[in-house]
């Protein structure tokens, strides 16, 4: 057995001996808690049939659901091995993520990434209908507003999730974190690659409003609130609206770290607020 | 047959072609394509039935609410003719929009709005509480949180549209483009005309909050994450928090386009930028 | 009978009354009034009721949800002044409240806070498992993301409420107002004390963003869309992003009112203009 | 307008005044009343909407079967008169019928037979799947199976109904009385015409089965638990397995009343104990 | 602690062992039984809950019936007894009656009986329309159709129950067995006490018809598919169709078991074969 | 390919034509035949949804009993073989079933024979409580009430089903047909071998009730509403309450065809009237 896989095992068993633990101390928990995850035999099943039920509606039955999202994991490994980064994203990065479980149950923007991965792939395989009524239904019960034919990597977390969209040509790397209410949106009327593309391990904070085909680069960090209408570099900070770089344009300050994993959203502010007052 | 009913039976019969093209093509969709569309004999039938699904609860039933709907739509042919300029405004402005049905099935921006108009005439006909109640599903099932005694244009496209709010005393034009987390909110405590006028062909950027009983001229563009607190003259650009008109506010720069048609959000950038930095 | 006994009839017979003229004024809300309200021989019940309806899902039953408000508000009788305080603010600063069912009924910035005080109440007696499970429902039902940790006062409107999210530590204190797409955030990725503490009477701009564990005055005003990462003196107001003092650093401008009362969202705009542009 | 209309009429506000009443003296009642009677405005919408709710499933929706039932009401007054005659059947005959709005909520028999109808219509217009899905449904809630091709008169009263099989060429007259496990059933694999025909005013008690082409001649009565596979002249009594003519083959004893409408089950009993032991 | 009450905390902790036991056995079963026993401080509690989400409808909601039975539960200890009293008769006279939670969880007459005592109390109360809506509940979901005007003892068995009819002026004493399709109905048209009343210990076997306001005797047994017109002496049996005493009309055969407790149904074949054949 | 799978494969395409010929003619029944028919693969999905779908409740959802039949019909072939015999025997014995796809929807007893072989699989397997709870949902719905521990054969009729009891240690061969209101019982409260074995191609009139552990031979039929408490030999008729055999017990009338196969009901009319009267 590869080492992946012995380590998505862990998570499994990690999220099954939560939930035990937790259905014996609440009984008013114990049957969301057994139906949800502690009947199910795999995580690919315990994810299939929480999302089967989280978006269903009276014309889209949970079964209908349940069986798309089943033949999505069980015929693409990358789907599952991509939920188990996002979980230890959750679990390393937000420290009100107390388990796994807690994650995989309540965090709607987990949730909504997952469902978006299984959108993509039917996009991807030319049933496009069927993903924009899926997206459609995700945006409905999370809020959560993603293009089917967006692309997004591992390791990501959409911390609170609400009010986040993501448009068609957009396309995140890998370990970003991505707070709230922030859009990566379009430039108008016409077709074409005109959404943000953003690095791996960037930090985007609550509020931010990235638009057009700009680069936000490895690393980069946009403050919350920012309006984004330029290239980031990579490893520096934009803040303010509109977004202007830390440190100045010519000479933007350079972070060490990887603010995606990091989740520093506020160091900047002396310096911010020494450049702007 | 006056022209303008051609047309409209044009879009429904397309409407239908795309979904019968659709249930052909995908299985999976089909049952929900019928029952939602292929089922019904006209757009007021399909569209009462799928709007009493979506905002249906266990305590307002999906008959009251398909019964209310197709009430209002057939004794009241103006809410179907906007409904058929907003499913072209959102099939001309938004590149990510690839048929009717699909605007007519997943918008929530869309759905949202053709609810609102029917709890505005139930609100005009006096029946308030039955008009908050409607209101408030949408704020729940869409997050669209519009009052029902709002006045809306038509050819109106709510692009995403969750988060948006509209307050009581707010008017909005014709041919308006409007991006999610709009506010269009009220000054205070005190009642009366509090709430800011929409002129025709507006465009207002995603996340942009505007408050007050301000005039927001024809064919400006309100840029994304602004705060307007004060009137914008037409076919003038205002941005930033607070927000500034792009020029200068004794000689603003004049656009030739309608932008809410457009939806042209960033052309001002250069300028913008001139002007701040 | 104490006089807040008293006056906590008084609110529900007044529900009661509006309830019963609407239900025979409106019989096509007549039954949803009486399941909601007037079956029901208290606030007690039917907030229960209410809530256990719009946060019930297939795996977290209504009947299982029911008991759990039931109980909670049985056992605790700050949960139902609390309420009764938060109607009161609903109805005297929103001039859009037309009736204190209509706030009971429609409001889903009231509902979540609701639920927010017994989700807090759980986590308080160490359920934590099921505090969380019942803020993920308030998050996907009502997309206000209260974490169950967050202590919150009464007298509290939370006006639309959408994209609300108030963070761990976060602490609110009496009197306050909040309008939507607020975020009380955290700093990063360390536990402890993060969130931002708000003090009594303070008023909050929708849009607006404040990080990190600082403290806003009591009666200070937040404005529209401002970015906050610095502490707000007590009755100043706080604007822009990243958000300065009106008046200035050193010596801000002081008002008289109390704004979360007052509601008084927009006084400062010339000031602010002159400061600003 | 003629008497029937005016008769109609009557029965409805009757219903409607009885639901009245009984809203005000059970709140818990109220709500459903209110949605199943009280805000209709006419007996069609309000049997409609409890026919629509009451064979739902989650695969043929409410909202389906309360436009199915509507239109069938709509465009066949037959079908109101019918169910009017059936109530007061009900209303003379059972000395458990307390009221019209009884029978209307709560007689499986009537409710059955209602749904029948519009399924012998449908089955009559050639539209035979969707009649058989619904005669299916009705068997399945209400465990009374007619073939939608059966042929059914007015006034007639299934009591109890449970249980009752009524087959594919089944004829039953006007003023007809059938209790509970009640079988008019065929004679074996071979089609065509071979299922009982039941004159006006015919009584059958409770479990009897009727096999086969016969003729139940008018006003004849069934004793309970009969099985019977010859023809009842008209006004004669049949009891036994199998069963015989009270009163001998050749000189059966004849009755005076239409046992339909006395609903007179017993009477014949010394005659027959006298006979049989 | 009187005897009794240790009693029915021994039956309620049985209970408890066992779903415990059968959730740890069987995953797919686990948040079924959680649910509806294992998540309840009482035997009342989960009656409540299953008998509330069994009857309930659209319009008839699980929390309103599951309010209903807690509150009647609640204030007649009666009901406790009874429901404990008749969990043991299942338990000791039905072989296929594998454990008290078994009955509980599967049994529709256990069920239906329970449901039936909390209708009867509403009937006792003059809560009339309450009481039938509940009946008419419990016919549509068991086939079992009660008048909620019926009394009936303790200790009862409704065997399989399906089909059963008993009528409003009938009376069951203790300890009664009855099996499926088992009618006590009435005799016609006329009001008054008009049903059958069945003594202590009776035994009714499957598909028996009894009529009119006879008197089954105590410890009486009346055979399967018997037509019952007559009164039963005390211990004895009646057979047929129409029914006769074994041994005959002047000096029938007396058996000396309780019937409705030893649940004989065939030792009368011998004699009876003899008598008839 | 094996004759029996291509035959199997006919039966499934069979209908999946039958379902397309009908979704075009009948759009209000499209959804309904997409969803549960036309959308899936292969008859055990089919099969399976719709079983799941119809047996579900509030507390066992529709995915863990589509998942539970999924799973027993992808791991026994028995199961679907046996389906397809019971689909072919439908459709061949009873006149009323016009397709294949009208069985597979709309036959209670269909359908419950199915579910019953699936629980009756899991009784086999040890999981007791999962196979009592299924059973107990099948004689909820369908009103058809079999132990899962009861063993049935292929190729079997339950036609009409309503009210079918069939007890623990029954025994059910092969080419059966069973009218409703069967009832297969047993004699006491004693456990062990206690209820009927059916031998092939017997055919059971409706209402009859067969009790103890008695032999119906070969090729027998019993009349309907026939009581019968003893064995009747190969290929004779028993009719009666108490049931004899056509013929005399000594010397019975022995009938050349498969009764359960010809379904010839009646035949023995004449005989039998001579016989008896």
């Amino acid at each position: 057995m590869p080492a992946t896989e012995e380590e998505d095992a862990w998570v499994w068993n990690q999220i099954k001996a939560e939930a035990k633990r937790d259905a014996e101390a609440e009984p008013a928990l114990a049957s969301y808690l057994y139906s949800t995850i502690l009947s199910h035999s795999s995580l690919d099943r315990s994810l299939s049939f929480h999302l089967g039920n989280k978006l269903c509606s009276s014309t889209l039955l949970s079964t209908l659901l349940y069986d798309l999202f089943l033949n999505a994991f069980s015929s693409d490994s990358n789907l599952r091995s991509a939920a188990i980064a996002d979980l230890r994203a959750a679990r390393e990065r937000d420290p009100a993520c107390v388990s796994y479980s807690h994650c995989l149950l309540n965090y709607k923007g987990f949730l909504s990434c997952q469902a978006h991965r299984v959108a993509h792939k039917l996009w991807a395989e030319a049933r496009r209908p069927l993903a924009l009524a899926l997206s459609s239904r995700i945006a409905d019960v999370f809020a959560v507003d993603i293009h089917p034919a967006a692309k997004i990597g591992k390791g990501i977390l959409f911390d609170h999730a609400t009010g986040v969209v993501v448009g068609e040509t957009a396309v995140i790397g890998n370990n970003v974190s991505i707070l709230h209410h922030v859009t990566l949106g379009g430039t108008g009327k016409v077709g074409g690659d005109r959404h943000p593309k953003i690095g791996d391990g960037v930090l985007i904070g609550a509020g931010a409003t990235i638009l057009g085909n700009v680069k936000i680069g490895e690393g980069a960090k946009i403050g919350a609130g920012s309006v984004v209408l330029i290239d980031v570099p990579p490893r520096t900070t934009a803040v303010g609206n509109p977004a202007r770089l830390v440190g100045g344009k010519e000479r933007p300050s350079k972070h060490e770290d990887v603010p995606g994993e990091s989740m520093d959203h506020t160091s900047f502010i002396s310096e911010w607020s020494d450049y702007i007052i």
